[in-house]
């Protein structure tokens, strides 16, 4: 009887420790929305001080003495053994991330919180003035800490799997190479039978202007079809979209509209659409863990390079959608054919942008930043040279040359947020997307008939079960193999992409 | 060298349990404000523990051995007297708060964070059941509460002064009983010089409906036009209209808009208004104080009422303001004179519910509500009565009886909430407001003048010089005699309505 209750008391204070972390984090994570959607301007100088207090508390309590004492007691056999596994898992995950983190220092920590946060706005205007020197000396400071914390975490290999672990965990620099240089080389090829065919793709809708009102009805009705739910959920706009999961029952997408372009809003929104639904799914009953969150920031991104990608690019797609788009449009758009619309939104143009980007040449971009970052982290370059490495790499894989810094090395806001280590998962994405898209395809049937039927219901259950419902209880490499008995792997992704791009450009 | 940097530590710890405070409230606050506007409806509930819990850690910095050890410190001569005035007073605030509010034990405090938030959900769904017995057992809850905090808090004469000097720093049962019986015989008398009165007001503008839209055009043009900061603020809509100040830089006010009813969002706006530019003003400097606040919850009511009905339900004001307005609804109103729209928003109706009180009668509904909290808190009636005791109350005070305890005891929100004792703030803020109207009289000169031609910069730069920059380094009784010269008072108040209402009345 004696031992139950201790059992109790220590569950409950564990239970106790992780909702309050959750509070703190879902109250700066709200506050992160507030400024990207509705804050005053004046505001927002104050916010991120408190944004900077509520997640260094959050930050301490995750590595205080308190979590560390329930979580030794807790990992006890005794214990241990006759908890359910959403715990047991919960207490692992938080054991290592105990081990790493306690041995950064509190103080650096918040330093840190500040100093990425200052850099975002130093950032944001040297991006505006082309002036790569006033940033500068921020982003030395945050590979520095990035290259002290990559030590204080620790690392086998290369000191960059120390980074790349925080959003995928168990992702090294071997298994990125090899992936990678497999990518690359397979997107390449399929670039130059692009650009020696002689298929000219149809750009009529490149000159239409299609007004905002009528964009935000269209991206609200496709992500109604698709199954986010907007009772837990809302659509709004920023300059930089983005989906934040405040909690299972909370969870907001933006977008950004674009008169001349409606690319950017629809598969904007659709890509967060997916984002969004990952974080809807997130079984309530794992939540207030620390298996109540998605399995990595890789899989994370396979939901929406699902939807906006494999189903929202896709020719079946567009079949079911295009007679609603035309009704919605008739006024901007007439006559248009399915055969014009599917050309357009699968045009592969290089660009030197990333989030402009065509779907092809979209992880070249990845692996540029990649390359870069990983060498920075090493010491092999620094970050002085970035602006020229960069032009160079760019020239070297993706073929052309940006015109300026604008739109080169300062083009994203990552590194500003220290975020290095962040940019593989994009790709990761990509090719776990596909990946899930066969095993679904033996799971469900004829694939393209469900969607051109708008039967999106029984595909999101589909990620719903397989992905969404296990929460973090598997890394993303566990669960990919779980799905699809495959481990990560380029070949699905880049058929995938040879089978679409055969079809547009006729090669 | 010592002692100088001791007392820097002191200070320098004492500003930082201050601003993680603030921090906490700002983004509990925040998360308020979010809930009543924006927030998807399933995520409420969540969202509701994670304010409590913030709210909680607020309250338990604000009573911590840590604070009470730098308070203890830094109130011994040799550091109390060389802190300039806004640290002295700070601390003396925050010594009375901890020695009052040390002796409310924590968990009860959480409890009762958590008791009210729900006991708000009840009293909605009770109010639309006209169910008074749902809500009985929560409201008898939070009234024990409140008898056995005014207990802990301490009082002198009355348990209930204990529950009002949170919000009006040093009101007692006796002086408010003094004032609103003179309050009351006043407004009755002019209530009745109405009610004898042969005029009959025009009451075309009853049946006209103006579009939503408009009306939020409307709502902009005259916030701006008083001198609200949409730099620092925003205007959003709301069920129930409030304001928050979540900073200095970022106040947020609310509204609502009834199509066929446009004095609901339009003095409705300009009120929040009120609070809102109050809000504003307090100095950046007095930020992370304890006085960086509004000197009382009536004082901040005098500046609601002072723009919504001295300002805006003037003769002059609409003067001004009429052209714009008839532009703006050409298509809605055709020639409309001054005479009408000053009549029509000054109709005098007695109503049972409180929010769509006309001015005259609407500090009456503040007194009942007086009567009755007082008395409960007295233990001299219990909540199973309320309603009978309300309906009878109403019936001698007013002249008019609810329908159901809808329009009846389950009106407002307040009980919900736990605010007992913040209702004669809203009494008092009529008072207040016309004592500062004297005094803006005489500094200012032509009054009517300066409103008519819409000079509105001076007069909210008198408001902001004399009230808003003073924060709460004075009490409200202390700001009212230092600005006019005079204690709280009825007369002027009461001279000033008998003013209007002879000429609208013309009794």
């Amino acid at each position: 009887m004696k031992e139950q209750s201790k059992h109790e008391e220590l569950l409950h204070g564990y239970i106790g420790i992780l909702s309050k972390i959750q509070h703190y984090r879902e109250m700066a994570g709200l506050a992160h929305w507030d400024m990207a959607t509705y804050a005053p301007k004046e505001g927002k100088g104050i916010r991120s001080e408190a944004i900077g207090t509520l997640s260094t508390e959050a930050f301490k309590m995750s590595v205080s003495k308190e979590i560390e004492r329930l979580l030794t007691e807790l990992s006890k056999e005794e214990h241990f053994n006759i908890l359910p596994e959403k715990y047991q898992k919960s207490i692992e995950k938080d054991i290592k991330h105990l081990e790493k983190f306690q041995k950064i220092p509190e103080d650096q920590y918040r330093d840190y919180v500040i100093l990425t946060s200052k850099a975002q706005n130093v950032w944001e205007k040297a991006k505006a003035d082309n002036d790569f020197n006033t940033f500068e000396p921020y982003l030395e400071k945050i590979v520095d800490f990035n290259q002290r914390m990559a030590e204080l975490l620790g690392y086998e290999g290369h000191p960059y799997n120390a980074l790349i672990d925080r959003f995928e965990e168990g992702m090294t620099v071997k298994k990125l190479d090899t992936t990678f240089s497999e990518l690359k080389e397979g997107i390449q090829t399929i670039l130059r039978k692009i650009q020696k065919s002689s298929k000219t793709p149809n750009k009529r809708l490149e000159s239409v202007n299609l007004p905002v009102e009528k964009q935000k009805i269209l991206s609200e009705l496709v992500l109604t079809k698709i199954g986010y739910d907007f009772d837990a959920g809302r659509l709004d706009e920023s300059v930089h979209p983005f989906t934040i999961g405040l909690n299972p029952k909370d969870v907001r997408v933006t977008t950004r509209y674009q008169e001349n372009f409606f690319k950017t809003a629809l598969f904007g929104t659709i890509h967060e659409g997916g984002h969004g639904m990952y974080e809807q799914n997130i079984p309530m009953e794992l939540f207030n863990t620390s298996v109540g969150s998605a399995a990595s920031t890789g899989m994370h991104e396979s939901q929406s390079r699902f939807w906006e990608n494999v189903v929202g690019r896709s020719e079946a797609f567009w079949k079911g959608l295009l007679p609603e788009f035309q009704a919605l449009f008739q006024e901007e758009v007439q006559d248009i054919t399915l055969e014009e619309m599917v050309e357009y939104i699968n045009l592969v143009e290089p660009s030197t942008i990333r989030v402009e980007a065509d779907e092809l040449t979209y992880s070249l971009h990845i692996i540029l930043r990649y390359e870069l970052e990983k060498d920075l982290i090493e010491g092999k370059i620094s970050v002085k040279d970035l602006p020229k490495l960069w032009n160079e790499k760019m020239k070297e894989i993706i073929g052309i040359e940006p015109k300026d810094n604008r739109e080169g090395v300062l083009q994203d806001i990552h590194w500003a947020g220290g975020m290095i280590g962040y940019f593989p998962t994009y790709a990761l994405g990509n090719l776990y997307s596909v990946q899930l898209t066969e095993a679904l395809k033996k799971d469900i049937g004829d694939f393209s008939s469900h969607i051109e039927n708008q039967n999106f219901a029984l595909i999101k259950e589909w990620m719903v079960k397989k992905v969404h419902h296990r929460g973090n209880l598997r890394t993303a490499e566990e669960l990919i193999e779980e799905i699809t008995g495959e481990r990560l792997s380029v070949k699905p992704y880049l058929s995938y992409l040879d089978d679409k791009y055969k079809k547009v450009y006729q090669y």
